[in-house]
């Protein structure tokens, strides 16, 4: 059986761990713990009735409640098939530049979305920078390829939180990108588990940038991946041409509905701000504390971890004796057998993990 | 308030009636009034603790329910997020050919599509026909736009049954067009209204043509416009392809759930066949009795009404004093004010419609 190209199949990993699928513990797909929100389930039984009629295609009261949400005129917002149909109108704006600078390793989809149109992808490795360094790493490798590139019209993508590193840039250092780059999109699909305060999102400036593209999704903090939904925040010239790119009815009823009740459940939010910082400082430091594993810093809801022994041998012995799945990094080309990535869970699921992870690595 | 682009909104007609938008009787949008199935609401439940886990990126249960149901490998069928979502892909592909011979009046989103990839269209009015001339006259109309064109790759987009007009291509008709065109894309939304002795559906045929792609909608014949499910049908190689020019997750679970249960229910589908041609014929005659009004012999779940007078007017009265909203057909820019399309719905609101165009159109 060959392995899925995504996290997050887990109909492979039960059939090699003999189990079945809802019997993975699953530490692969990035996805909050604590969700769906009862509220968006209640949200979507209550649209149920409705699914007889077309969506709004204005998506009106979707807009409108992210426009309360991030303090946007809802002009700013487009509402997508989850932020990868976004990511393709994307991909087909980056390919009419003369190049697209893209920082690796990067989720897979954004190959296949620059590929899709041909785009002139040129890669910018930053793995291994620890994170005080980062800023300043990320400025002198965007000067080396942007002299390369001369005056000519280039775009910068980039995701913020980083994925799968983890790693947060600050606002101030992307800014300066925007003065070099014809159009500069930050994928910010892991911003909201950031809490308010340290958040680094660049939606409060994203008024005064004509070329700033910002994707968020609402799969990962209100745990809905099957529901598809996220957004553009862009200039409303560009989002306006998007439309005329796809079809009228991208979002289906129940997807919009679950959104709107997800933005306005606070509480679903508060509480997961409070579930991941002490969460993730105990996975982590589990993590360390295991001989050959070395994780990274992460501003996220999953960490990398840098691992001494094969980690597709290790992916395979916490299927088969426990389980448990976790993210190999063959996809990220640059990382190969060397990493994996495991999602921050409750700290009873990450206590298993971690016992599961000792007790392999000892060969006990 | 401006009146929207699509018919099915029922927001801006219940402004104008005066009433909430649950209160308007609407025969704009073309679904069937028996659906949704229980069977697909019952499969959206069962799915709702689903949520937190993405869609197989393959669709392999979803898939071999379409191939079960059509009786082909699964790998010549591709899930959509709508038929809507497959016919951009569509666009992009026809771009690439010298011309596209597009059979008018046509859905808007056919010119949307084309337009998004800047593909070359070549219109070819078809209104007015009589069924028993149809075919024939398809063949006359394109053999004069073939040979303008010369030995050019040529695409060809029409839909059939044929919307507005409800006018079937007899199967055998567009067969020729298949040695003829470079590409041949048949929309079939509503091919599943005609009862199995009478369709022309081409999937009996479609894996000896490499060059013929059919899209089908579940939207109307079950009632789920809101839900967004589509399938297109095409050579292996083709929907390969097709699968790199967008994102890897198209269809939400709870779609893909709600479509396999749809596609087993046979007692909803016998129920369609019974309830559709005496409705329609109910229909047909009432409005060909109302002076002024020239209903076209349809095969779908709907009728195109050529009007003496003025259809605006009409839609108008109808909403205000009828809470009953018409699709005018403003947006076919070939019939213009002098027609209307109405859906055919239970024999009761049939007789309501008809009851207030009497009242209307005789001024009472």
């Amino acid at each position: 059986m060959r392995q899925p190209a995504h996290g997050g199949n887990l109909a492979w990993a039960a059939a090699l761990a003999g189990c079945p699928p809802d019997a993975i513990l699953d530490f692969s797909a990035s996805i909050s713990p604590l969700g769906p929100p009862n509220s968006a389930i209640a949200a979507i039984k209550s649209q149920l009735g409705n699914l007889k009629h077309y969506p709004d295609p204005n998506y009106s009261e979707l807009r409108l409640a992210l426009s309360h949400f991030h303090q946007l005129p809802p002009e700013w917002i487009l509402p997508g098939n989850g932020s990868a149909e976004l990511l393709t109108l994307v991909g087909r704006e980056l390919a009419q530049l003369a190049a697209t600078i893209l920082i690796t390793p990067a989720f897979g989809d954004y190959y296949r979305t620059l590929a899709a149109y041909n785009a002139n992808v040129l890669e910018c490795f930053l793995i291994g920078s620890k994170q005080r360094m980062l800023d300043a790493e990320l400025k002198a490798l965007l000067s080396i390829q942007h002299s390369k590139l001369g005056n000519t019209d280039c775009g910068l993508l980039l995701n913020n939180p980083h994925n799968p590193t983890g790693k947060i840039f600050s606002r101030d250092s992307i800014l300066p990108y925007l003065e070099q780059f014809a159009l500069v999109v930050v994928d910010e699909a892991f911003m909201d588990f950031v809490p308010p305060n340290d958040e680094q999102s660049l939606i409060p400036v994203v008024q005064e940038y004509a070329n700033l593209v910002i994707l968020r999704s609402l799969t990962k903090f209100y745990s809905l991946p099957g529901l598809r939904l996220g957004y553009a925040i862009a200039h409303p010239d560009c989002l306006t041409k998007w439309q005329l790119w796809r079809d009228p009815w991208p979002v289906n009823t129940l997807a919009a509905a679950a959104a709107i009740a997800a933005l306005q459940d606070t509480e679903f939010q508060q509480q997961t701000w409070a579930w991941l910082p002490p969460a993730r400082n105990q996975l982590f430091q589990g993590l360390a504390e295991i001989p050959g594993l070395q994780p990274q810093v992460s501003a996220a809801n999953f960490l990398l971890v840098e691992s001494q022994g094969s980690t597709l041998q290790l992916q395979q012995q916490l299927l088969k004796h426990h389980q448990i799945l976790i993210r190999d990094c063959l996809s990220f080309k640059e990382l190969g057998d060397r990493f994996f990535r495991v999602a921050v869970r409750e700290e009873s699921d990450n206590q298993r993990l971690l016992t599961a992870l000792n007790s392999v690595l000892s060969g006990e």
